[in-house]
């Protein structure tokens, strides 16, 4: 499907906010650079806007690793300061995405997901993240310093191993099953996954 | 359409809470005083809930500015005080609104909003608002400082001007093109819009 959704946002500390009402994020290309004269222009140089063909490898994949099935995800620009493509150039980040149809599903730490689909249909993982992405998310009666880290994402394919392919699984949010990606955090599962008849082959 | 929702919170420093999950706050109609008795009533005299025709005239329109084409959107009763319209009754406020089924928008500050229809379609916008109104939209690496004001609406014709009647449109989410509504607050444009065709005079 043509991504629907275009988020661009002007380089500096600004925030790169991605978000889907409906299903999840699943992103489809990432510019980081500049590929026109039109956008981010306000107040520069022709200097700073004339290179045209300029973008930084791999971008797409840091946006897919930070955002990809999640409802909302925010980052900065600054995220890609130590690799600049095109040092004179003012920059943007233009991100395309989808917002796809999957069942979002948030289990905190100590809690045991429940996947499950109608009669007759398999569970298919589309993504799996266990960590922190935000400061609200499973944070009732957490201290402050429990939550603080909102940079703790860890893309996982635990989920898709125990449950695609079953009508429906149980997997338990903890650092036993997946790991601890961020130490003194108090985390959460992030799920997005359909349910599909099984592709009779 | 008949108003799908009623929020209705008694007075004094209590949070009077709307929100939609498909759609955007459309408000409909907006009592702060009282008019009827049975409301709000526990432990009050007679004399403090007889007087059942009393109300504030334009509290629609505060409700309305504060609220309309938001997903969530809190206020206390407080926001009345200095108009009471019968001091000696004790009220409440009662809102009614719809969930309009608008495109729901959100773009932070120092990045372009994108507003796009289905070919054949054109934008109508809806409302739309630059400000803040909440501590945890585009709040990524902000420092607290910058995201404390949640009480900076400025709703805004400009988006309604540049995108109403286009297939798409952009609009930077700045200063520059919406005025500084909260200086040092880090803002964020909302916007709800819906395609349709373009009505044949």
């Amino acid at each position: 499907a043509v991504p629907t959704e275009t988020t661009t946002t002007c380089d500096g500390n600004h925030v790169h906010r991605l978000s889907c009402d409906i299903g999840v994020i699943s992103v489809q290309t990432a510019l980081y650079g500049r590929e026109d004269s039109e956008t981010c222009i306000e107040g520069k140089s022709l200097q700073q806007i004339s290179n045209t063909e300029c973008s930084l490898l791999g971008a797409v994949d840091v946006l897919k690793s930070r955002c990809d099935g999640k409802k909302v995800c925010e980052l900065s620009t600054n995220i890609f300061r130590p690799s600049d493509p095109c040092s004179d150039t003012y920059k943007y980040l233009q991100t395309k995405y989808n917002c796809f149809p999957a069942i979002y599903l948030v289990t905190c730490e100590h809690s045991v997901a429940h996947l499950h689909c109608d009669v007759g249909q398999v569970i298919s993982v589309y993504n799996a993240d266990y960590g922190r992405n935000d400061h609200t998310t499973c944070s009732y009666e957490r201290v402050p310093s429990q939550i603080q880290n909102r940079d703790c994402s860890n893309p996982t394919s635990k989920v898709a191993e125990s449950c695609s392919g079953k009508n429906n699984c149980t997997i338990e949010a903890s650092n036993l099953v997946f790991g601890d990606p961020c130490v003194g955090i108090y985390k959460y599962l992030e799920v997005a996954y359909v349910c599909q008849y099984p592709s009779i082959v």
